[in-house]
């Protein structure tokens, strides 16, 4: 069961010469389902820095796994599958289907990132995980 | 009263440093309603290429006059307002609003593009104007 | 005589199924020789604002005619060719060829936005133009 | 020692709210660096395609590790550190540095794809060895 999923529709200009998507479109669409949970669970990125008082929820690491193409006109069913709460990181776990055919399947690691003597560094995401509901 | 309309929800990867939307997403967007417009009323691009023995429904010309920034979580309600008809192009007016504030307008002017004689050329418009049922 | 140009590599993925760009990149090449303007001559973007004391150099109108195609692999000339300095914007116009081919011509209006008594507006470019040492 | 490097210049407009680099367009530099690669080798991505009789030179796997951020205005040498060649797939590991710092370091998996029978499969990566000059 998704913990959260969003729908993407795949137009003509995501799609390269071979005829399907431009592979970093996955990763556009991936981050964009993140910031959606941020918006719904707690009023979106910058609330959340103000909130945490952090200069950004980051990327640590992304990666994809493309199991089959998606192409003009379909629709993406993208959805997070799991959060694994680490002391310093968090990592998203993600997948994307066409009409029940698996398109994707990935993760994103990310730090909550916060100034400190001036230097950044990343934060224990405590803060990020009750924000959020979890 | 809008011939065609959808809805984008602007994320936060769609904006640049000044915290508003960078403006070739617009125009990417502009180009997507277009292309939904394809989709929902003659099965989409592709489909209308082999229908109307096109290469493509490629842009001419380009146009927005920016009225006011949109931000992250904002959604947009983009619409197409009129299509006037000419003989080897067409010119697609739109416009885009958040929560009812006027975010810009604009226009495409576009061809179908044929192959004849081993060149290129704008073909007559009026396939596709039947083809998309005006 | 360009006023400034830079090269642009058109890459796989900047194309479309038709095999050619996909239009909203030659926005994005088009802010981005704008943008390399402001880092040759004065530092750039962010340190422009804090010298102005503005939010940001930005967009009110933008415009491209689309002469001919380029594709992947082709070295775009992309030059600004003439800025037209007004009261509160100013016209940037461009054009770009591959091997001496014209691919586009279009036009950028542009303004210096600051804030004042809480609102955003436009401001005198004077400062703009004397940083930018036209 | 790198097996193939090329430049990118950040813009403004490849920056996010938090005035770093959106994390998908360092996907975007690793597919052009790589085909960047294929048009010096072997004129490109089309070439490579009818010379293999193959559809596409795709992606199986992609991964980023970011190290430290980018952000306007920087100059990112973007390198091709290793190909290693297995089977039917292919795997490109990638660093990038500003100014001798490291931003990131990853890999893409990529496969040649074929039709055969009417179905999409992943070949032998010997030819495409071969014609890269590996």
């Amino acid at each position: 069961m998704a913990v959260f999923s969003q729908g993407v529709d795949v137009s003509f200009g995501d799609c390269d010469p071979a005829g399907i998507v431009f592979y970093p479109n996955y990763f556009r669409w991936m981050d964009a389902t993140f910031h959606r949970l941020l918006s719904e669970r707690a009023g979106g990125h910058a609330q959340l820095c103000r909130q945490l008082e952090a200069k950004g929820i980051g990327l640590m690491e992304a990666r994809l796994s493309f199991r089959s193409p998606a192409t003009e006109g379909q629709h993406l069913d993208y959805r997070i599958t799991q959060i694994e709460w680490g002391g310093r990181s968090l990592v998203v776990s993600y997948e994307a289907d066409v009409a029940g055919r698996r398109v994707l399947d990935g993760m994103e690691r990310r730090g909550v990132f916060v100034m400190s003597d001036g230097h950044m560094s990343a934060a224990n995401v405590e803060g990020l995980k009750l924000a959020l509901g979890f």
